[in-house]
């Protein structure tokens, strides 16, 4: 099934107790479309200014399954920054600073031939555009957003209209506290349930994740790892390989794309390519892997939590 | 294969959020051997005191698999005592009094039909005692200590030279980190290794554990719950349904207790009765089970975590 994903696409300054990385490529829309590219092709729809660098322009040729005619490059405009500081355990982070600049203004337009697109995924940005951008796209099956603890704070009205229009929703366990006041992230993800959407993805970072679906439940281990170097993306390509492997199993349109078996198999590939991404800072460590080595560990995990 | 413990048994109070239960059943070798004997039987070695109570006494008349010839009472002595609160998100608790009691002076002998022991769990006790415990066990096959933070912080010398002796060590995450200054768990599981173990085991609570062996290395879930009453004695019931499965499992003598593929199939054992015993106070809930609850369960986790 076509995927299609808005977000941000930014130039990020990180630092992580393994070093420092300025002026990087990064945004929730790029290191999604990058993961879901090794499972399926990828419609982006996003908006970066004119001063995007070239050399990160070329990094979208590493990952050619992404389709980049939603891509906007706004005249006058400046690029979306973000700064962070990661903590000694890598599991917490804070931000150093936020320049919103084009995603600030209005939202890139969905091209006419991604009218069609069935899956959707709303990377993190505010809730009132992700829900004008859903409504954009008629024929859509299936709508997965993002969110964060800034529109829980900020925007909760507008979060909560959209949350009674998707599928599924991805986010980070203090989050979902955030919203729903509950810190059992079992009890948090039911109460989600009644907010609207059929499933909830809850990130615990090193920790794995939670799976709250109306037909099923289910907790899945990060893949362990000491090769930590940057967590930024992490959630994005997990949200990412989860979408592209969806997209991926879901060849026939009259599938159910949101079923409790699809989504907890998708949610595999989802913690396999995340395990990736922290690896190297930026979209560096995807840039070098292949599908092959995404296979070889998808078995290597299975076989760890083989019972 | 024969399995021992020690360990406390001991009467606790307990703050939760969800309420609170004064002067109940307690103690680390109290938890493990109730666990332990759905699966195997039990010897257990611990001293309790004049005023350990007759309704205590009959509990163990529901765990028939626990061998009491090593329990003393002894004459004058004051039982262990131990009261504790726990936060809002039942993660984290605060000791509210300790009171040693018996388990302050000299330990309980191991009895004479005890000896040709195999499999040995330390309960959560001071390392020179534990140490002077296993030297009792000549022939014991696979050791296996718990420790906590107290010990590392007071006792690191003993803890070392213990290290040295075991096969290998259960403890959770922060006291991992407090062993060896190592944030990552992967990190921490391999230093301790070094000490000496051949597998370790980090608890994480509510995120599951991560098991770090010379042969490989798991990442497991907890089973997800929201219905979480009481954690206490979870480490310990965990560690027995583990330590309790490998000694069903390895009937014959000549099996390596601790092999990575041995340990790894004992965890999801050790995750299922801790899962029950989060959902009463004190020992309640594992009272009411049977070994059917407790292989419907590991079904049901075994279908959540199939890849």
């Amino acid at each position: 099934m076509s995927l299609i994903v808005t977000g941000t696409i930014g130039i990020d300054d990180i630092v992580t107790p393994s070093g420092h990385a300025n002026q990087v490529l990064g945004g929730s829309c790029m290191y999604f479309s990058a993961a879901a590219s090794f499972y399926s092709p990828v419609r982006l729809v996003a908006v970066v200014g004119e001063d995007f660098p070239p050399a990160f322009r070329d990094s979208f040729k590493q990952f050619p399954n992404v389709d980049l005619q939603g891509l906007e490059t706004r005249k006058g405009g400046k690029t979306f920054r973000w700064g962070g500081k990661y903590h000694a355990n890598m599991n917490s982070r804070d931000t150093l600073f936020t320049e919103l600049g084009v995603v600030g203004e209005h939202p890139a337009k969905v091209p006419g031939a991604y009218a069609d697109s069935k899956l959707v995924f709303l990377a993190n940005s505010p809730p009132a555009v992700q829900m004008g951008f859903i409504e954009q796209l008629p024929q859509r099956k299936l709508t997965v957003a993002d969110t964060m603890d800034l529109w829980i704070n900020v925007a909760k009205d507008d979060l909560l209209k959209l949350l009674k229009r998707v599928d599924g929703l991805v986010l980070n366990y203090d989050e979902a506290e955030l919203l729903t006041g509950k810190p059992n992230s079992v009890s948090a993800g039911r109460a989600i349930l009644e907010l609207g959407p059929r499933f909830v993805v809850i990130k615990k970072g090193e920790h794995g994740c939670l799976l709250v679906h109306r037909d099923g439940m289910c907790a899945l281990p990060a893949y362990p790892t000491e090769k930590i170097v940057d967590p930024t993306g992490c959630g994005d390509t997990f949200a990412g390989g989860m979408m592209g492997a969806l997209a991926h199993q879901l060849q026939d349109s009259s599938a159910d794309a949101g079923s409790y078996a699809a989504v907890r198999r998708a949610l595999v590939h989802g913690t396999v390519v995340a395990s990736y991404t922290i690896e190297a800072f930026s979209l560096d460590r995807l840039k070098q892997i292949k599908k092959s080595d995404l296979d070889k560990r998808f078995e290597e995990y299975a076989g760890m939590v083989r019972v």
